[in-house]
Order: C-alpha cells, then sequence, then structure tokens
C-alpha cells in the first residue's frame, strides 16, 4: 500500500518537503509558525507502533525540525505534540511559541485553525522554514500535495 | 550539579520511578491516567538540546509508557506531548484518552487540574501503572519525590 496523506492534514496545510521518514508540512495557520511531520507508513496511528529504528528517525527529524524553527524564528519556547484525536495518521506537531502569541502560555490545540490572510504570506513563512532544510543531502522539497511520497528510510 | 525536579512537577505529582534516562511521575489529575517523562539532566528545556543517544533513548522511555497505559488502561489514542510554557525542566506529557472523558476530542492542557479525591484512588492508578514496569531490570521503583536521582545512562 502506499502512503497517502489524511485528507484533514491535506486541506490544513501546505507541502514543504520530505525527510527520510516523514513529511514536512507547513499548517495553514497564521497565528504561529507551526510545523508537522507526517511519517511516510501506512496504517500507523502512535509512535509506539513504529519499529525501533524509525521511531529514532522520527526523534531525530522532530529535534532538526525545532532547529529549523529556532534558526528561522527564535521562539522563547517550542511546543511537541503527538496528538491525533481527529485525523488518527500519526503526525507531530511543532510549535514555535513566544510569550505574547495568540494562545500563550496556554496550548495551541483546540483553539481552531487561523488561515494566512493570502498565499504571499503562508509562502513567504514557508520560505523561511525551507532554506535551512533546502542544502540537505536527506530532504527533497515538495510543491504540491500531490507528490507522490518517497521512501527513503 | 545534582538533577531536581522542578518545583512545579513536584506539586502536582506523585513519583513512580526512574528508566534510565527519565523519571516517571503520575499527575494528580483524576480525569486522564496521565503520567510525565522527566529527563534527569540539568538544565535541559527542549527535545533537541539532548545529544542524539539521549533523544533515541526518550523516544523508546515514550513508547514503553505508551505500551504501559495500553496495557493498563487499553485507551483509544494516546496523547504525547513537550510543552513546557510554565515550567521550562523538559517533561513529556503521555495521557490515555477516550471518546466521553472530559476534554475529548479536545486536548487535556490548560484546563487546569482535577486532583484525585483520595490517595486511595491515586495509589490505585499508581498501581496500575507500576505492575507492567515493577519486573524490569532498568526500571527502579522511588516511593517518595525525596528520593535521589540515579544516572544510569
Amino acid at each position: 500500500m502506499t502512503f497517502v496523506l489524511h485528507p484533514r492534514l491535506v486541506t490544513a496545510t501546505v507541502p514543504i518537503g520530505d525527510l527520510p521518514l516523514s513529511r514536512v508540512l507547513l499548517l495553514d495557520d497564521h497565528r504561529y509558525p507551526w510545523l508537522l511531520l507526517v511519517p511516510r507508513r501506512v496504517g500507523v496511528e502512535e509512535i509506539v507502533d513504529l519499529p525501533p529504528v524509525e521511531r529514532a528517525q522520527l526523534i531525530e527529524e522532530m529535534a532538526l525540525l525545532s532547529a529549523v524553527l529556532r534558526e528561522a524564528f527564535s521562539p522563547f519556547r517550542l511546543n511537541i505534540a503527538d496528538i491525533g484525536n481527529k485525523a488518527e495518521q500519526l503526525h507531530i506537531h511543532i510549535v514555535a511559541r513566544d510569550p505574547g502569541d495568540e494562545a500563550w502560555p496556554a496550548v495551541v490545540w483546540s483553539r481552531g485553525l487561523a488561515p494566512y490572510d493570502d498565499a504571499k504570506a503562508r509562502l513567504a513563512v514557508r520560505r523561511r522554514v525551507l532554506a535551512p532544510l533546502a542544502g540537505r543531502g536527506d530532504f527533497i522539497e515538495l510543491a504540491h500535495h500531490t507528490d507522490p511520497g518517497v521512501d527513503r528510510l
């Protein structure tokens, strides 16, 4: 079976690219720089259901996106979570947080989505996230959600 | 410097024990079976600031506690998060969730704490979490928050 992104994740995001295990997405919410990591594994809903070697890769990809958000946005804090109560496909949220952002110090989840005003603003954030990833040998940029998943782990 | 648990985490939890990297705590909230993993590392606030070998250990301990909650409570879903907006010491939430629990499908954070009615009820949950851990060679039970941290990684 081929990996297919959950419809809820398709509609709420723009793609950035693929790391060895996971697809990297930008959530369409202008309130916080907010990335998602989606392991390209069919039917996996929880971290514990990945094999250990892929769990080790997943936390390295979480650390990489943490470093990317730090480089691009210098946040006060990172919030990282695997929730999935509404979209059961395993996906990890990585959010750049700052005192004074719309939810601080509360969490960003269960507050709905506030999409970017226009495609240009969303593209600007996407570009800042992409910059530190683009030169890596283990990263492939994806322009559209229709690109096929590439399994490289 | 010696590892000392953040005061906010001391007051909100009862200790369960130590895994090779992290202390395991039960959050004092009767609404959901809710564990915390706190890496016994001084000054570490984010996952990305652990070295890679400790990140790999951390996600294995996250998976272990996921399996423990599954065995003890058969939840519909696990919610796992590193937030730390109020207690900067790195700590990972691992929460057993079910449709029909107090917050479902919303997240459990930023809703305050609802402590167990009595020590007996809290102890019963602690015992159910402890059962699958007690026989492991890499786990040491801790009875009180005053026990010293043991660094075994």
